[in-house]
């Protein structure tokens, strides 16, 4: 399960208790219910960094702001893999389902038998896509969820912007910044001349000297690394400290990280 | 399970380890942790939300700031239904009972001998109600754990505040405010005349005209909307905001809702 | 599980995910994961609290801000137990561990073919303890794990500080601040003589006098209470609000408890 619910108000109860009504012996496992209300890139990123370590079986992912309208819910099988997602076809499932090899057979959830009676249409977590997804985690045909769609039709959202620069340098964006305030990037370990030092450009302050490094612990205080991070890509980080509130930068904001030239700042 | 214990300091994860200790392999669902602190207002409301999609068994609820004094621990059945509820006597409890017709046979724990030794009288949920709920959860027999009660003495709160004027406005509570900002009333779809556009009058501003929608996404950019949400109760909501940061309301705000007359404010 | 991942990011669904693939049946416990980012102190303490209430199997601890370098990573059974602590060695075991009658045999965690691949080393949990205590609770031996260590070379915090000073005050480290505000101080019952009434100096304000309480009902609205928590720990709270706030203090600062003499303050 993946959502933007919180955990406060039992609407991840809810999931739970209607998925447990259905199928009370498979294991659930909550990857996140913390996506910030309706942003759903955020979710369809923390999905597609879980991807690679997804137990075999069926993710049910719910980041719905259009929840109610005519957006499809839909069910979307990993192409080669045990994996089917289920959620709304916003664009939040792709990245995920490109990391395992892409969409195969999708699915959308038209069959009004496998939903739940509701006194309102806004939570479709709870009414249409749980039960969707208990069908599926007993061993249910997903063909029988509802109509076959082409996957080239499913929603897609832009990548996160990614360029390199002919001096070497690359603009990304930040894709994540996590509790402890490390800035993770749209690039990887190859997007970057492996020199020891790079100068870190960001809107909100001046230059700063990034130094290359494999864990925190390597830092001194108050030293600004960069390094590659769990999930493969280029985290800017400090050793017990927020990167992020160092820097000034939030999810979405550009980076510009580079060779060091000429004078770079403090 | 349904508390206001958080989830920062292992207070859930103690009730858990000793469930997990007795039961082995009953699955356990967290409906919610982060009722505020005390406020058994919120944590029945929380639990009468859930009622009708918990799945057969024993639901234990701690919201107890009068733990350790002569209040009452109790289990109580919901009549003609497979849930046993377990918590204090305090009024949590009966609006999860009433929505799932009505407490039956209730029993105060009183047998020490299913308690937990502990040195302190102050984590009941975990040294009395857990292990109660185990015997439970396991099969035993409700009247092993204590002295028979009479439902009408177990402890009520008073209903939320909820009156209909002639004029045809309806004054009422704000029962919950939740993490997308929804203002939920205490009130259903058939307490208000169907009119597409209501007036609706807080404490803390000018009145608002609030048009009737099915669905967030059906609101443009700061217009406020009325909706039957997923528990069948009227909300107040904006589209990808906060409808109570707009309106300056909170929970246990009295709000009125009604026909347009005159001049509407904005 | 105990962590400092917090629940907004996807490590603990990570965890999850990677236990649940190697070990679909078992039971998981949710200890915490709000461990303040890197507090190995208090990840310790929230551990020993847990102790003599954790189900049989094993423990999975992560406050790890050395991740990635020579710190080393442990598995140590608990003496005349059947639960195996799996975590970095930094001290963040010990104390539950020594609650539960010491260390026994340690191994540490060196058998690379029990860990994941990953793209980074910034990421042990997912990547070598959770392996490792998939593997312990599936029934493996602890010695395939690598390399068996003595315990007394195992990584140690210094204890809480607590004194008793001739005058019969005590002074006592804040161990924790719950949810509730109540503090907790490091020092238990019989630390203190058993006078109904004893005063609280802190560094932030002026001295208070607390009354000996059993439960947080007895007190009065704004009166400060001194009890015996649910761990067997000495406790400064109010009723219904947080004596923390209150008072001033916060965790790891001093208090000093102690009878009554002269002019008490407020």
């Amino acid at each position: 399960l993946l959502s933007d619910y919180g955990l406060a108000d039992g609407f991840v109860g809810a999931l739970h208790s209607v998925l447990r009504t259905l199928l009370p012996a498979v294991p659930i496992v909550d990857l996140t219910h913390d996506i910030a209300p309706g942003d759903v890139r955020a979710g369809s990123q923390a999905l597609q960094r879980a991807a690679h370590y997804l137990a075999p079986g069926v993710v049910l992912a719910v980041v719905d702001p259009g929840v109610g309208t005519d957006r499809r819910a839909v069910a979307v099988q990993a192409a080669g893999t045990d994996v089917v997602f289920v959620g709304p076809d916003n664009g939040l499932l792709l990245p995920a389902l490109d990391a395992l090899g892409g969409p195969a057979l999708a699915v959308e959830l038209k069959d009004l038998g496998y939903w739940l009676a509701s006194p309102g249409p806004t939570f479709a977590g709870r009414d249409i896509l749980a039960p969707a997804a208990a069908h599926l985690a007993a061993g249910g045909d997903i063909s029988a969820l509802g109509t076959t769609l082409h996957h080239v039709s499913l929603a897609r959202l832009p990548r996160p912007r990614m360029v390199t620069h002919p001096d070497g340098s690359l603009e990304a964006e930040v894709t994540w910044v996590d509790r402890f305030g490390n800035v993770q990037l749209a690039a990887g370990e190859g997007d970057l001349a492996g020199a020891p030092l790079v100068v870190v450009v960001t809107a909100a302050g001046p230059a700063r000297t990034a130094r290359a490094v494999r864990t925190y612990a390597e830092l001194a205080d108050g030293e600004l690394g960069i390094l590659v991070d769990s999930y493969g890509s280029l985290a800017l980080s400090l050793n017990g400290a927020s990167a992020a509130s160092s820097l000034g930068v939030a999810e979405r904001d550009l980076v510009i990280v580079g060779p060091p030239r000429g004078e770079p700042g403090p």
